[in-house]
């Protein structure tokens, strides 16, 4: 019996030796860590007034621009992009047919021009009409071959450290983490857990809906070109009480499409904590807010203000963007 | 060091006398018995030609007739006859209208005679028109209230003593248990997790609609009269899928209900393992299958023998059936 006390106080101490290294060496002292410090502190001091159980740690992450980077666009428009240019043999009438034309052309003006209609059928055109076994390869195939046109890295290699360590610094205080994205469900589950360290079933985002069919006796689950969910703005409350069916402790964004949630977040009871990764660094990273078209921080960062929510610097908090540096 | 070893030591040394204790003491042995154990077993041993990591052991329940009894029809029902009365007295037209009417008669065969069409109705009227945590809190009260017409037992008493051993049993050997039910996800989400231990977030099912709304600044999501999701046949792997996005290694159920979710987890790589509750025990519960309109179970049980899927035989397979005996 003594022994396993012995043994007991051996680990405590050395997790109270771990718990004083800094959880988050890549980020600058300054108001925004000393924010996450105090929060995760505050929740997990077990008889404190603002403990909170472990079930109840869940932590939402926006994807594009709070995660990984947005620009010049979506990475998951660039997915689209290229899958329109290898099914081109087989569609010789997109040749003459936009927004398909404007993809083959690299006229991203000619794209984006059709508005949110052209975008919905290049994703309906390179999204569905194949099992989900089927898609999963195809991204698999493409995440780990494909490079971003202005860094030449993969994309998986455009993750923000200083959000790897954040995600890291949560587990280790028991926090669930849940991917909250405007982007496809399917698009992100093939690699998120590799990456992130989040399991498919912690993720939540926009999709298509799939149809149960036997083939050959053989059970498939078909993609449909016909939307299903859009996990964005005021989707992004709605994805989370439908999958989770808790309400956030924490919620992490870096856009107007994030100011629902939130909001939601923020409206539970007791601490909760709200952050906003602001695009300030255009040496390193990207600079935009209000009116960029990709990530449009405007009535957010206003709510973030007024509120005193917990809005990151890039350019000031972050010694490193990318986990390469 | 060496303390911290003979600690370690401890923990393992009981660990092994724990598992020695039989996992499953109100299974009868039989071949049901047996094959679960083995299954387990054969997953979780570590280097072993069927080794399954942690992460990917998924498995999948049915709620109605396969966690707990669905006679004379699914709780749910029970809930929403119940909602209907207390409504009552703000719907004066109820009196003279099908289905209400034959609710408030308490003349079920009107109220059946109706079809699906006259029970969507019946859920529309008592399911939405509220906010989640508005129907959470009814939900709640009506859950630790109310009692069955048959037993006089609330409800959570006629959960499966035998399935709640197994469910624990599963996660002591680290699976993660999903409930995916043809029932309410918002109506089960309440009350599963004081009773099977079951966290909302591991829950599936069917549902309305929700919209985010801002009330007085207040973010709140009020619940629309409007079908969302069926999770029910070939739902039930969309419904898996979507939630889950891995396909489960194990997969419950009692109807043919759940023969797709049962197909899907079949068509899986390497050990899988499915299982139907066979209701045969008219003394101790209820005795239903081929003929019955509630909980039919005809395709499935074929298909379940033709592919020597383990089919639990009630009155031969279990010692008890409610907690309380």
């Amino acid at each position: 019996m003594q022994r396993v006390l012995f043994g007991l106080l051996a680990v405590f101490f050395s997790t109270v030796a771990l718990a004083q290294a800094d959880p988050l060496p890549t980020w600058n002292q300054s108001p925004s860590k000393t924010a996450i410090l105090e929060f995760v502190s505050k929740v997990t001091q077990d008889g404190g007034p603002d403990y909170v159980p472990a079930a109840e740690r869940i932590a939402v992450f926006d994807n594009d621009g709070t995660l990984w980077s947005e620009k010049p666009f979506y990475f998951q428009l660039a997915f689209a992009f290229d899958r329109v240019k290898t099914l081109a043999p087989q569609h010789p009438e997109w040749k003459n047919k936009q927004p398909f034309k404007g993809v083959l052309e690299n006229d991203i003006d000619a794209v984006l021009a059709g508005g949110e209609k052209a975008l919905i059928e290049l994703v309906m055109a390179t999204h569905a009409g194949m099992t989900t076994e089927e898609f999963e390869r195809i991204v698999k195939d493409w995440i780990t071959t494909a490079r971003h046109s202005g860094t030449g890295q993969l994309y998986t290699a455009m993750v923000f450290a200083p959000m790897l360590e954040l995600l890291e610094y949560l587990r280790a205080n028991d926090f669930k983490i849940y991917i909250v994205s405007g982007g496809g469900i399917e698009f992100m589950r093939p690699w998120v857990e590799a990456v992130y360290g989040v399991p498919p079933e912690q993720v939540i985002g926009s999709s298509i809906k799939v149809k149960y069919e036997l083939r050959d006796g053989e059970p498939v689950l078909q993609r449909l070109p016909e939307i299903d969910f859009i996990d964005d703005k005021a989707g992004k409350p709605v994805g989370i009480h439908k999958f989770i069916g808790r309400r956030p402790l924490a919620a992490f964004g870096n856009s107007d499409g994030d100011l629902q949630m939130l909001q939601w977040t923020a409206a539970g009871d007791g601490s909760r904590f709200m952050l906003l990764v602001h695009h300030t660094d255009a040496e390193r990273e990207y600079a935009y807010d209000r009116k960029s078209h990709v990530g449009k921080l405007d009535q957010a960062l206003d709510e973030a203000n007024r509120r005193g929510w917990t809005v990151v610097d890039m350019t000031r908090d972050w010694k490193a963007i990318y986990p390469s540096e």
